[in-house]
């Protein structure tokens, strides 16, 4: 039996495929920046394992972006994300242009008080105003019951979970595993950017939060020496810390006691690059 | 034939009503303050003629209240809206408490840039932040395929289109014509904190309206003129002037060259109470 994977680029033609809900078919919705990875690929089995419709956005969304990030540079292959979108039988792709999402005279924006401040948002201090604004967006347009999104973007999914429940959005978002390489650098579209050298020195990222799982596992409990032993691991290679935290999962705020569901955080910058990571702290 | 107006006060219950959208039934939706006056009925009586599901929310909603706003004296009479809403044979009233609709924690707000902080937000300026959070959140939670809203707030319906349109939302806002008593004085529920004296004095509100009217009908071309006649009628009558302005109906920006859809707003103080009134310049 085909299948057809279709393109959709209007707004119109997107809402208007979803716009009538019933209880037969799920819609399973994927939203990514598009030069998929592993890492997207397993959130589109994941949608079309539990949904009978699966929706994928590419859409490179500038106002997440900060006036000195990489937006014009952010890596795009809109030929092989098709072919990798069609290949797991998605039904849609969305695929709008700027001036489609944000035309002129756009004014409306969407901030999640608190948790969009700290962790990322302390460097990046317009980046989930920008994510809360297009998200709401896409579940507006798409309609979806679902919303698979990866748990690399940790606080990401929490501000984003606390948008849906406060402003009482009628979709609910399912984070999915981190999918890593072999040698367990998170997989990210960003790691094009990496040099060969700079590449090694990022495994620390993973490494160091291994340790720290062995730490608690051992039955240190205190927070503090923990990120005081991940810290050291990553400046071992050259790694320049933006933060290194445990967080409650929910409030994201810092850990006075530890539990297994306890957050490791981090960002670090490798050269230019900036990476994130995470992982509960317990098994 | 008997019909029940059933009263909900959980978003659970409320969004699982419309959560299933089809051809046959639209849902209509009337949001109100409550101490519903003619020109709410005249909404709901819209409502009902054009959808087969009706739902008014009755909702004095907090975060659209200044420190030093009515609130706390805000009129209410809960038993005679809903005598009034059933012999309309409404739906169903959405009668939510505070808990429900920003329970503790409570943290995402939505801002409509430019079009928030002039006119009544100068003097008001978190008022629109309030509106735009909790219409979105109504929106949500009901699920409507037409939202009813009366002309009276002609700042605010200019507002929450432009984030039904920026955000994507999908339904529409049916503006509706300001409803007035007999003597001109648009309805409100704030009517009733004027004392006798400044139920008349507030006349002039209308009729400075009316003569602006008739000035641009006598060819009157220039804003500023038409805008210091007005003025002088309300001083005359001893109303503080907030504002008086002629705007374009989208953009709300003051006109430099009048068309007949050119909106004449005003906002006065008698005494303790803030009133607004508006109409188009043209016939």
């Amino acid at each position: 039996m085909s299948h057809t994977t279709k393109i959709v680029n209007t707004i119109a033609e997107m809402s208007s495929i979803t716009s009538i809900r019933n209880h037969e078919h799920k819609v399973g919705f994927v939203p990514t920046m598009g030069f998929l990875h592993e890492g997207h690929l397993s959130l589109v089995k994941a949608a079309k394992e539990n949904c009978q419709i699966v929706i994928v956005s590419i859409y490179i969304n500038p106002s997440q972006f900060g006036k000195d990030e990489d937006l014009d540079s952010y890596p795009r292959n809109f030929e092989k994300d098709v072919r990798l979108l069609t290949a797991l039988k998605v039904d849609y792709i969305f695929f709008p242009s700027n001036e489609e999402m944000y035309p002129n005279g756009y004014k409306t924006w969407i901030e999640v008080d608190e948790l969009s401040s700290i962790l990322c948002g302390k460097s990046r201090p317009i980046h989930f105003k920008g994510v809360a604004t297009i998200v709401a967006k896409l579940i507006n347009i798409v309609n979806p019951n679902f919303m698979y999104m990866g748990a690399k973007d940790f606080q990401q999914i929490a501000i984003l979970k606390k948008m849906i429940k406060d402003l009482n959005f009628q979709t609910e978002i399912i984070p999915c595993p981190i999918v890593r390489e072999e040698d367990g650098l998170a997989m990210s579209s960003r790691n094009v950017y990496l040099s060969k050298e700079e590449r090694l020195r990022a495994l620390s990222l993973s490494k160091s939060i291994l340790f720290a799982k062995k730490m608690f596992l051992n039955m240190e409990t205190d927070p503090e020496k923990i990120i005081i032993k991940i810290s050291e691991i990553i400046q071992q290679s050259n790694g320049k810390i933006d933060y290194v935290e445990i967080i409650n999962p929910d409030t994201l705020q810092k850990e006075t006691s530890l539990t297994n569901e306890s957050r490791i955080v981090l960002a670090v910058k490798f050269g230019k690059t900036r990476l994130i990571d995470n992982d509960k702290i317990g098994l």
